[in-house]
This record gives structure tokens, sequence and C-alpha cells, in this order.
């Protein structure tokens, strides 16, 4: 199991220990091809559907019966880890391959997938192959440009697929459970010494972009009264913003890049340029972050003389994942004897997508000090062999019964 | 005079109403030719000292007499006012012409100066003419490197000037007072609805480059308790500094560049990278913001669980201008009929390196909306000729009497 995702992370690697797949990538098929060789192999049958979605199914039960689906993605940010999205896809080999072993039969179909594009990163198209199997819209992505300057569009079609029949991958009607086991990317499940995080929602995300204009002066000139400084309005809003989600639980709030211009050290910053991320696993939360930003922008902008402009440019509702499912999932960990707990993810995955559409449940593994998306990502084989069996456990009692 | 200062502004003029005269440039060296041209024509005699200083020098007195220093400085930041500078070397020609036209016979000399690269943009190297005039140190300067990649050693050579010579442009023991008309480059003479400003004092000035490191952590999965925020660290003090400077007089704090890294909209800043300037006009102000800088950064840092580390990068002491030719400013003014109102300088000048070795006094007249190192730079004709007769007032009385 950690020999395969080694063996995996070749597939992309750079000099810096780096795991480079982004989304149409050559490295993606390849990797696509390193997957489905091994499903192939286990008597799985292969295919990549028109949105870019690599699956492997293992027909089984009545004509009709819907299909457990299990999986992640084998899409990377630049330079990412070896274990977000790869190790749900890997599991799922390796626990299917385990059921195949021991001589278990499905009572319903089981579907293999790495989904399309998670990450987003190459054309701010993220969660694509997921949207696309649940049949959700992909209006206005195709021509979102790349950061090598190729659209999505472009990139398809040089990977030798049509936008326009992206749609055509939606089969969501034939499912009825999707399953992904990912490693935690947060340091919760490390510092309670916890082996497996049971999930029981995805947060709901709110991103903005906020320009507030002021007026630039010489730093030594103006007196204090007369400034109109931007950044000084900034700084109160992510301040306040942080005091709002330390007071509420589950809930995030996050100023992540800032610029000001002109940006020199003897001047007043006329403009702060900068980006709000909160996060809440609860519509109301997400509701009430919602308000606070807009309010807390406006009334900081007054009081401090400034311009303000808010663009919303992320919106994601929360998820509830399914009770029955989450419960299965903290049964099978009992039942392997690992200790587990309840926990919202923070992140997003291709699970809250697909969890809109049918049953879904998501199982965590500890993430060493909670680094993610970096060379450093690390999960030890025990905590990722382990992941792998309750997931295995997991399958067994939702292919025994139609859901 | 109005006629003059726009004349002299197409030397170096750009097309967006900018005037770009760097220190050693051909522009400069124009602008030179220009100035020293009128000077000639009203019978000073005319050199550029091995400092690259303008000077004009009208002989008279008692051999031995010390003289009246009367200027400012013809060099511009890139795409600067017409004022800035300008205003105070054109103002010493037309207050001499108008003595000269009188018939007016000083006691002593006086001398029309413009120092070189007073402003200092183009190789961190501000006021290196008054630096040498008044024999202060200039090591380590040369080496410097100009924004063109060429130093400033070799940019004097490229203009006929050796850096090691340029110490013998020492003269301050053979002079007795200094003068210095400028525009305001602040608010409060606009704002006060005032005409003069008799600067009392020019501020003193503490720079720093701080660098806070947290951890970089994904902004959604990790939780608030668990966060080591460079930004929210950077955000507190700027805000702590600048209540501080607002609950003192004629003090100043401003935090003018900052970059965070890792720059992700969704990821906790694990640096920050920011500059502290504080200013105040007392040697005591200043020590207390010192400390305040270096308390409040290892406070916060502390409370954040950030690492700090502080640079101070500028340092420049406060300079009380001479009582008795401040009072000299106050009367001409009075006598002019022009209102008028005491004030610090928030901004460094030559009168600044000049104050600390003889007698020094500036007046200013009102920058419209404070602009000023932007072609909006702007003084209205009245103010500048009002700043001109005010001046000749000044230099009729200093040059009758041997300080």
């Amino acid at each position: 199991m950690y020999a395969s995702l080694a063996d995996l992370a070749r597939i992309g690697g750079g000099a810096d220990g780096g795991v480079t797949r982004v989304a149409w990538s050559p490295e993606l098929f390849d990797a696509y091809a390193w997957a489905g060789e091994r499903m192939r192999t286990m008597g799985l049958e292969v295919e990549i559907d028109s949105a870019g979605n690599l699956l492997g199914r293992w027909s089984a039960g009545p004509v009709g019966s819907s299909a457990v689906v299990v999986g992640s993605h084998l899409d990377t940010v630049p330079s990412g880890g070896r274990f977000d999205g790869a190790l749900g896809v890997v599991a799922a080999i390796h626990a299917v391959r385990v059921l195949k072993e021991e001589g278990f039969e499905p009572d319903r179909p089981l579907w293999i997938v790495a989904f399309m594009d998670e990450e987003g990163t190459r054309f701010n198209a993220a969660l694509f192959g997921s949207r696309a199997f649940t049949g959700e819209s992909l209006t206005g992505l195709g021509d979102r440009m790349g950061t090598d300057g190729v659209s999505l569009r472009e990139a398809m079609a040089a990977a030798g697929y049509e936008l326009d029949r992206a749609g055509e991958a939606c089969r969501v009607g034939r499912v009825g459970a999707y399953l992904e086991l990912h490693i935690e990317q947060g340091p919760v499940l490390e510092s309670e010494g916890v082996e497996i995080g049971v999930v029981t929602s995805i947060v709901g995300l709110r991103g903005y972009r906020v320009r507030l204009t002021g007026e630039a002066n010489h730093a030594g000139t103006t007196p204090m009264g007369l400034r109109r400084d931007a950044l000084a309005g900034a700084a109160r809003i992510a301040l306040e913003l942080r005091e709002a989600a330390r007071a509420r639980a589950e809930t995030t709030a996050n100023v992540g890049r800032i610029a000001v211009e002109p940006g020199g050290a003897n001047v007043v910053p006329g403009l702060a340029d900068f980006t709000i991320d909160v996060r809440a696993t609860t519509v109301e939360g997400l509701g009430e972050l919602e308000h606070l930003v807009v309010e807390s922008v406006a009334r900081i902008a007054a009081e401090e003389g400034l311009g303000p402009d808010v663009q919303q440019t992320f919106a994601l509702d929360p998820l509830e994942l399914d009770p029955a499912l989450v419960s299965a999932v903290e049964r099978a960990a009992a039942e392997e004897g690992a200790s587990a707990m309840r926990l919202p993810s923070g992140a997003g995955h291709d699970a809250m997508i697909v969890g809109r559409h049918v049953p879904a449940a998501m199982l965590f593994v500890p993430s060493h000090r909670g680094i993610s998306h970096s060379p450093e990502e690390y999960s030890s084989p025990e905590h990722v062999e382990l992941g792998m069996r309750v997931l295995a456990r997991v399958l067994r009692s939702t292919l025994r019964t139609d859901g």
C-alpha cells in the first residue's frame, strides 16, 4: 500500500520531493494508466469518461442495482504531496483487492473513481470531474485560462477530449453511495492522538476579494488625523473577522493575500487589495459570516474614510454527510480496533459535490502537522494501512445491502 | 516667478506632466545650466563643487565674513512635481534679483545653492550634497547601486566627477546661516487656511523592516486556535503603533509596505514582511517610539506564536531649527502681511543636515491637498510669489548683520 503510493508518486515527481500532476496534463494521464492497469488486473472494466474521470467498474447484482462508488482524485497542486487525492484512489484499489482475494461477492456494482481536476489550480475550475459526473453545470468553465495561457477547452482538446461532451459523463442516477478516504490536511487528529476521522460534514465557503481605497500621502507630512490609510482598514477587518471566527464553533476566517499601493515605506497606503476566506459547517453559520464580512467592511471603511469594493469570488454551501453512511464508517473503525472521532472537513472534496446528489461519507487519516499541498505532506504507513482496512470494512457492509 | 518654474519644469518633463531629474543625470545638469545662467546674469560667481552642488556666490562684506546660504535642490523623484526643491532654488534667484534691482548692498556674502541628490531615489543616498557640503561622512555611499544598475561612483564618473573628491566640497566653516523655502508637502497649511508655514523643527525618523514568521497552513482545516498567522500579528502591530502616534503630538507612524507568503487566499500567512516608519520632533518623543516599536513587535509576536525579526534600516535625529532665524522668518511674514503659523516639518530636507552645523530656518508655502512626489503636486502662483517675497525680507535682515 505505502509502496504503491511511492510508486505512483514517481509520476510527476520533482527534484524537491513534490508531485505535479495538474489537470489534463500528460502526467495525470500517465497516473490514470498506472491505476487503470492495476484495476484491469483485478478484473475491473476500465474507462476514462468524457469529463476525464477514470472509472474501474466491478459489475455485480441485479440489473439496475445502484453502484457504490469509492475513490478520490489523482491530480495534484504544483509540487504537492503524494497523499492528497492519490491515497483515496490507491486505498480503493487495495481495498477491492482485499475483497477479491477473500472471495467477497458484492450484491451491487462497485466503481472505483478518480475524478478529473479536483484541485482546480490550473484553470480555477475545481471539482470539474465530480461536477460533470453528477450533472452539475459546467457553464463558463471552458474559457477559463490556465496559468500557462491555455484555456480549459484547449487543454481538453490537446488531450483528445471535447468540452462540449463533458456533460455526457453524468452517471449519478446509477449511483447509490459514495465513499472517500482522504488525508485530514489539518492538525486535529494528530493533536488529539486519534487514528481515524469520521467526517460528519464538509464546510461551506465564501471567498471574497476586497479593495479599500484611501489616499496615498507622505507618511511624515500628513498628520495622523488627516490620513485615509487603506492598510489600517484592512488590518481592522482581518482582526475583527478572526475574533468572530474564534468565538464560533467549526468556523474559520482567513486573510491570506494582501497587497498595498503605492508600497513605499514613507507613503501612507492609498489602496489595500486583499482576500477573505470564511468557512462554516452549517448554512446558518455561513450566513452569519457572510453578513459579517459585508457589514464589517462597510462599517470599518466608513469609519476610516475609505472607499470599499467587495466582490464574492467563490461560494460553496456546507454539506451534511449521510448519517447512515457516517455511522457505517464509525462502526467499521470500531470493528477494526481503531480510535476514531467525528469531525467536519475544513477543506473541499469531491464528496462535497457527489454528496449533494447521493448518500456520501468520508474518512480521514492523520496528516503530520496538518501540512498539505506541499512536498512535506506526510501520513504514516500504519495510518494509511489502517484507513484502507476501515474502508474495506465499509465496502463490505455497503455492498451487501442495496441503498 | 511662476513662469520660471514652468520653464524649468520642461527640463526632464514627461508626457504625464511629471518632472524627472534624478541625481547625476544629464537632465539635472541641464537644470544646473538653466539656473547657473540666471545667476551669472545677475552677477553671481557660479560653480559646481566637487560633490555636484551648484553654487552662485554674491561676494560682499569684510574678508572672512560668514555667508548666508539660501536654496534647496533641483533633483526630483521619478515623475515628480515642479515645486519640490525647484521652488527653493528659483525663489532664491528671484529674491536675489529683487535685492539687486532695489540696489541692496549686503554686509556679508550670499550664496545660492542647489544641493546634489536630496531625494536619494536613485542610489538611496539622500542628502548627498548637503552631507558633503557640511563635511559629514559619505562612507559606503559610492558602492550603492542605482535602480538602473549603475553605482553612485560610476554615475559620478560618467558625469565627470570623482567620488573620492566629494569631501572637498565642505564649506560649512564659511557659512553663518542657511535658509530654505519649500512646499509643505503636507495638508496642514491648506486645511488651516494659512499662507506661510514657519518651520520650527524637522522630525527625526526611524525606519524598520520587520519579518514575522508563523506557519503556513490550510485556511479551512486548521482550527483558529492552532494557527500562527503572521498577517494577524502584523495587523496588530500596525494598529497599535497608529494608536500610539495618534495619542502623541507631532508624531507619526506608518506601515507603508507589506507582503505575506505564501499568499494563497486559502492559506494562513506563514510570513509577513513589512516596513515601519515612525517620526517625532523631539529626541525624547522619538526615543519613546523607538522603544514602542521594539516592545510591541516582541510582545505581539510572543502572544501570536510568531518569530520576530526587526532591523532598523534608517535613523535620522530630529533637529530644532535656530530660534533667532525662526523668529526672523516669522517677523518677515508679518511684515509682508502674510498669515503664518509655526509647524514642524514631517519630511526630511537639506536644512536638516545643514542645520546640524549652522543656524538654519525654513519656510513653507501650502501644497494643494498635501500631494507631493507626483505630477499632481501644486502650489498656487499667489503662494509661491508670497513665499519668495517673505524669503527676500529674511535675506535683507540676515545680510545686514554678521551672524
